[in-house]
């Protein structure tokens, strides 16, 4: 048996380290692109290192950007006096794709974790403390497992009321998702898709 | 809606034309890069550069090689009398794996397909048949589709008998794949199984 060939061999190790990337696919990939036009694997390489180097957080809420502050922080027909909580710098993307929140956002850099070793002091909590003045209503948009609801209910004890004038505290709505059928919701999400059911008007 | 940063669109768009990454997973490969290590980015980038440049066809059989005439085709413990015909580079390497085979390679370079207007002449068939000189026997090694049909059996009418001595051309066996039951084979497998079954002795 021969190896491959130790540019490619080193090409799938680099693949490999990518999320949802397996060996099999790695490998895949790799041969793909040693038999790609060379102009092709130029442009990939070259987009690589321009958007990392270009693209950093905004040192406010912690959106991917080219430029401090953010565009979202600066745009003026936001609703400056909503924030709304994510963990990653991503989910801002799939919340602005849904055209719903026109507000300000504030990435907290991950969830409470105490078996991960993910205290309260290790994501963007105090940052968060900082911006409140001003703010109306914190919106936690976190995910809905056991460390986002309890990282939800941790941010929930701690700014309700807070601020200048008092901070509501919000979380979006759990519950059936939208197009899908009863037959595919689990027991937890249908319990809670009871619980937070509402009249029609 | 705030569009991508365009570095992360840029990104996004070159990873999408890659095989088997779909736009989601170029979304969620850029999104993870532009916030990796920066030397991990770099190392990235150098490993695909590096591989596309060093990694060309053996001008021979058509291996993956960082060198003319490629290891494979200059290895001496390996069985010159006999050619392994497989469709593209990348099938070597699969077959290499296996560890069952120890001649030589010719990289057809796919499959005759008139619908897709895919000719005998358009594959190294031509380049097949000049390195025919010596060749006992030819295994064909192509898809069981019907077009790796179709050119297996263009192929064994073309060179039964051919070359100095005569050449025998053999194809892989069809049947069971190794640790599967018989309730996953299909009709087709199963067919080709019974049509090739052997006497145990």
């Amino acid at each position: 048996m021969i190896a491959l060939p130790e540019p490619v061999a080193a090409l799938v190790g680099a693949l490999g380290q990518l999320p949802g990337i397996g060996p099999r696919s790695a490998e895949r990939l790799a041969l793909h692109l040693v038999q790609s036009e060379s102009g092709q694997v130029q442009q990939l390489a070259e987009a690589l290192l321009t958007a990392r180097d270009r693209i950093q957080l905004c040192e406010t809420c912690g959106a991917l950007t080219e430029h401090q502050p953010c565009a979202l922080c600066t745009d003026d027909r936001r609703d400056a006096a909503t924030l709304c909580v994510v963990e990653t710098a991503v989910d801002i993307i799939n919340v602005e794709k849904s055209g719903a929140f026109k507000g300000r956002y504030h990435v907290l850099g991950g969830k409470i974790s105490p078996l991960n070793g993910v205290d309260p002091e290790d994501l963007r909590i105090a940052e968060l403390e900082g911006r409140l003045t001003g703010i109306n209503e914190i919106i936690l948009a976190l995910g809905t497992d056991v460390e986002g609801d309890a990282t939800s209910n941790y941010l929930a004890q701690r700014f309700t009321g807070k601020g200048n004038q008092g901070v509501t505290v919000t979380r979006l709505a759990h519950g059936l998702p939208a197009g899908s059928g009863l037959e595919y919701a689990d027991d937890l999400t249908l319990t809670r898709a009871l619980e937070g059911r509402r009249e029609l008007q």
